[in-house]
């Protein structure tokens, strides 16, 4: 068992197996770190100290402001960096113990950034309860579509407008369809959060190239928290016939931390069998997710805060694998950088679907923030609070949080 | 008149009045250039040369291998640089005239490269006549959704896979829905172009801020021609309920030079009126589109091209600038690099149909490329070839080529 000298409480999220990376500013420029515990190890000073004596040349990936020339280095120098600062932690004659003043800094000292430069992101469509729910709300006699069961549903997202945690969001005003057809403009009354998993591509493919299926979790550097902002009437209105656009490109959000495919792993479970079964571009064995426990809080105002969602990503129904296969089959590529969302991840029950949308029945049924507060859809100034981790008996590896707040519309 | 002292042919599409920017290479790295007739001027030896002593610190933006930090440098700058030249073009005094065999390279000389990086590629649908007649095809009871006419239809494109002219284009491979209800996987038997215009964003816009209409045309650094391949076929089974996904994300095609802003002023006309008025914030005066005659030829294997369609952009139903305005609405940032593609602009007659959909009526009426030869959709071997300009009596100003091979599926 690996016992770090630091304090780092058992229900931790960074705990010493997760080691996530991210971009964090003090005094000095934002730059790499890792997070153990409440502390955030600083990577540039640790590679001036020679913590990674076999990589010379990363220096410059760790003084960056985003991660993607780290990441670019590839999993096998982003698991050294990982490993070297395991030992560390673990060794009080460590040039990690010797200097810990200056490479360790509380996390409440620094303002956490984006981490990545995306280039691309795409919303996945890949959790069955979900789809199935949402499509009951709109389509009750058509819920699923006949494609959905061979094939991750899917559609290019707006990369500008991701944000890192903490970011507040105006509330949307746009385009709504009213009862005599015509449109209004407003600020939206549907506002509504999708509690997602994003992937973070960390390897290039090429333009005309397919990444086969089993291949396709080496294109995987990590995971984050993902939060796909919603305005539903002005989705509805505006949706047909080729998806969302302003409902949605208005901001998503990010966690911090990018927990890394390594730290993952201990989390591995079997994915739901799939009837039918899908073409052979998109079969893999063993079809694996991952079983991570994911909520969603709501805070109003200066109140306390409400859990209104509890769900786990285990039982998605197109894994990371089969969602990478299937956007490059074509000949799409993937480049460093790039977020692959699972879409909202919800379960079965009314308190473990990912969005209001689902969770209210589109706002028929509100949900109850304690004793006087009910909520359709989110009001200025709620604060929604995303958490995600997996757990076992040894290890417990978590994102942290991804908190945003709705502030009122502009004028 | 501008009389310039190389030789420049009266059909050239870079004529002294465009000057276009584009990204070349040669046995030096690639860098930026302007086109002028058959040559380039190599826009970073020209700086070495203190053509343009006014920008002492631009030097960096013209030895980069994409555009971006140029157009960062805004309009005033690009502008400044175009009328440098032009000048320098009229004067055999100059330093463009003293030093010619070092600043002037043959085109065909030279290799064109992606001119910018894309940050973020967004496709409207604002033909008229294009979404009319698509909708025919597929909903024939309902053509246009009652959205159509109050905004501007759109959907976030992939912008990893956009490539230059030139790029050969593999067939894609992917799901295709069967008679029985069930895909198969093949290659696509209906590829198919999409002549469009894409707008090259040259100004950044914040987060949660919308954009006014009446300030929309700022942000527009120029006009690239702008090819949006699709696979008819995968479209079909895959595009509901979020749109297009991989029948349009394995490759996009984009001419080499950027026409910039100030060089289509010439060609500005009234845009249709819009019956019902749009929401205000949409609504601008004068609302202009520009008169660019476009065409796309279809040239089999190693025969002879032929026309398949001859139209123009002037009839575009929402302009550029209601294009940003709505892109923007509910907070979506514009960001430096950044395209927004028409949609397949097309024209009310057979001949003036921007994509094989439309001018074969989803293949059933084939269009003819000469005697014997004739084509429902794209073939291995053929050659898509698109070319665009605007022309007055004293001014001509175009975009060259955009081209792009079909090849065999890979195995």
């Amino acid at each position: 068992m690996l016992q770090p000298w630091l304090p780092v409480a058992p229900d931790s999220d960074f705990s010493i197996h997760n080691l996530p990376f991210g971009i964090f500013s003090d005094d000095r420029p934002a730059r790499a770190g890792v997070a153990i515990g409440n502390w955030v190890v600083d990577l540039a000073t640790a590679y001036g100290l020679n913590m990674f004596p076999h990589y010379p040349e990363a220096g410059n990936a760790f003084r960056k402001p985003v991660l993607n020339e780290l990441v670019a280095l590839g999993r096998s120098f982003s698991d050294y960096v990982r490993k070297i600062i395991q030992t560390a932690l673990c060794d009080r004659e460590s040039v990690l113990h010797q200097y810990s003043d200056h490479l360790l800094i509380p996390q409440k000292k620094v303002q956490m950034h984006m981490p990545l430069k995306v280039g691309n992101y795409t919303d996945f469509y890949s959790s069955e309860e979900h789809a199935f729910s949402v499509g009951q709300i709109f389509r009750p006699e058509n819920p699923l579509f006949p494609n959905w069961k061979h094939l991750p549903v899917a559609y290019h997202g707006r990369a500008s407008s991701i944000v890192v945690s903490g970011t507040p969001i105006p509330r949307p005003r746009g385009q709504i369809g009213q009862a005599d057809g015509t449109p209004a403009f407003k600020p939206t009354h549907a506002l509504d959060y999708e509690l997602e998993l994003a992937w973070v591509i960390g390897k290039d493919s090429a333009v005309g190239q397919s990444v086969p299926v089993a291949e396709a979790e080496d294109y995987i550097f990590g995971l984050l928290l993902f939060n796909d902002w919603s305005a539903r009437d002005i989705q509805r209105w505006e949706y047909q016939p080729l998806g969302p656009f302003t409902s949605k490109n208005f901001a998503s959000g990010v966690s911090p931390w990018i927990v890394t495919w390594e730290a993952l792993q201990p989390f591995r479970v079997p994915a739901p069998l799939q009837q039918p079964q899908p073409l052979p571009y998109l079969a893999h064995h063993p079809r694996q997710n991952f079983d991570l426990s994911l909520s969603v809080g709501v805070r109003p105002g200066h109140r306390e805060e409400f859990l209104v969602c509890q769900t786990n990503a285990r039982d998605i129904y197109w894994t990371a694998a089969q969602q990478i296969a299937h956007h490059t089959v074509t000949g799409c590529n993937m480049q460093i950088g790039d977020l692959l969302a699972t879409g909202t991840i919800s379960g079965k029950n009314i308190t473990q679907k990912g969005c209001l949308l689902e969770a209210t029945l589109n706002g028929t049924q509100p949900v109850k923030l304690g004793e006087n507060i009910e909520r359709r859809f989110l009001e200025d100034d709620d604060e929604v609070i995303m958490r995600g981790f997996g757990q076992n008996v040894n290890v417990r590896v978590g994102f942290g949080e991804l908190r945003g707040k709705v502030l009122p519309a502009l004028l």
